[in-house]
């Protein structure tokens, strides 16, 4: 995939030279590409923000260096505009799926007090994180590309690690151990080392039932047990 | 706020170093401290992660290293420890506000397929970015400290642009300008130039009311209206 970053701090995006995503890199799986909105201010003190019309608090970003800035992008990518910013859509592993089928995607990191409402027209598709503020769209920009970029295949080791886990199939995960047997005096469950894989199964999707009806109810709500589950949700003491 | 971070990655942390977060840690008004878990592995080879047991994909964290360095860094920091996972309390900017009037935090950053469930019970809160995949904890470690030490009084410029922005007061911010007053042929809207307060006010109270109701609008029905809120939807045309 490639993915082209549009922000004020480029040195930020270092982060991503690192573990997972500094792998993918290396092996050419993703191709990321930072250009510094500065650079593209006609102005000749490289200035990015002014003084917001009507008044407040803050600076707003100008539309002129993110317009010409995008403009240049799109000569290298024709993936989707991508702004991060509060009145977007909130960001899901649904969403994460359907980007990372993208060949080619551009982030636009806002800052300050935000944006010069013209640009907008050059976005599009807004993406939010959640509901919180934050100094810039880099803070979101980061772990959303890093939840997309994950899910390109050879990213992770193995296709399994991401089938299992929390989020995928609508559950939170089961409880996971690794040695010792005994850590401070607390055992491993016995079902874990016995090596019977269909006990382990079910205890596991047991486990990932009832963690999930305890801290979400809302997403246990949403979920369609299956006969096995409810048998399982009944006969939980005995596993 | 005194802020202690354990993580396998401490390089990743760099962010901070950069722009408000930056400035705030040359103010002195952020003590970020970053502790890296491999170094308390009591594993010759500096081991971290090993086999679940019970099988699966992926490694998970072993508890020891993660407790000991837990341990450590609780001799000089007696904050909280927090715990960025998919199990925990979805954050938002209440959580950030009442997190950002805590002196002293810790942050604990899990990877690979999660950690030892032994681990937990040293574990006092866990917070989930939103519902997505991370390669690793840091990558909700970042916003969520960045939305944090942004209310630390101080850390923002000014008390006021953080009074007005997007969630502080359940409502999404209005769309903002800046020069030039004509950009690409877009005039900035008259009101705002007009230099009549109360009018801006009152431009600017109903563009977010509408701006929220239409991206939002499960914000919008929990927003409290006021008299004055109805009349300017009344009245929308006219402003």
């Amino acid at each position: 995939m490639r993915i082209d970053i549009l922000t004020l701090f480029p040195e930020m995006f270092n982060i991503f030279d690192y573990s997972i995503l500094g792998r993918a890199k290396e092996k050419g799986l993703v191709d990321i590409n930072l250009h510094n909105i500065r650079n593209f201010s006609s102005n000749k003190h490289k200035k990015v923000d002014d003084y917001p019309y009507g008044g407040g608090a803050g600076m707003v970003m100008s539309a002129q260096p993110i317009v010409d800035c995008i403009k240049n992008v799109k000569e290298k990518n024709i993936g989707k505009v991508i702004f991060l910013g509060p009145r977007g859509e909130k960001f899901t592993q649904d969403k994460a799926n359907e980007l990372s089928k993208e060949p080619e995607l551009i982030f636009l990191c806002g800052h300050y007090e935000g944006i010069d409402e013209r640009a907008y027209k050059y976005i599009d598709e807004e993406i939010s994180l959640g509901d919180f503020v934050l100094t810039g769209g880099e803070m979101a920009c980061i772990p959303v590309i890093d939840s997309i970029c994950r899910l390109i295949p050879g990213v992770l080791a193995t296709s399994q690690s991401y089938e299992e886990e929390s989020f995928y199939n609508g559950l939170l995960e089961y409880p996971q151990y690794t040695r010792p047997e005994t850590f401070q005096g607390e055992k491993v469950p016995p079902v874990l080392i016995s090596g019977h894989h269909e006990n382990i199964r079910k205890w596991r999707r047991a486990r990932s039932l009832i963690i999930t009806r305890e801290k979400r109810p809302d997403l246990f709500k949403k979920f369609n047990l299956t006969k096995e589950d409810k048998k399982l949700l009944n006969n939980i003491t005995k596993l």
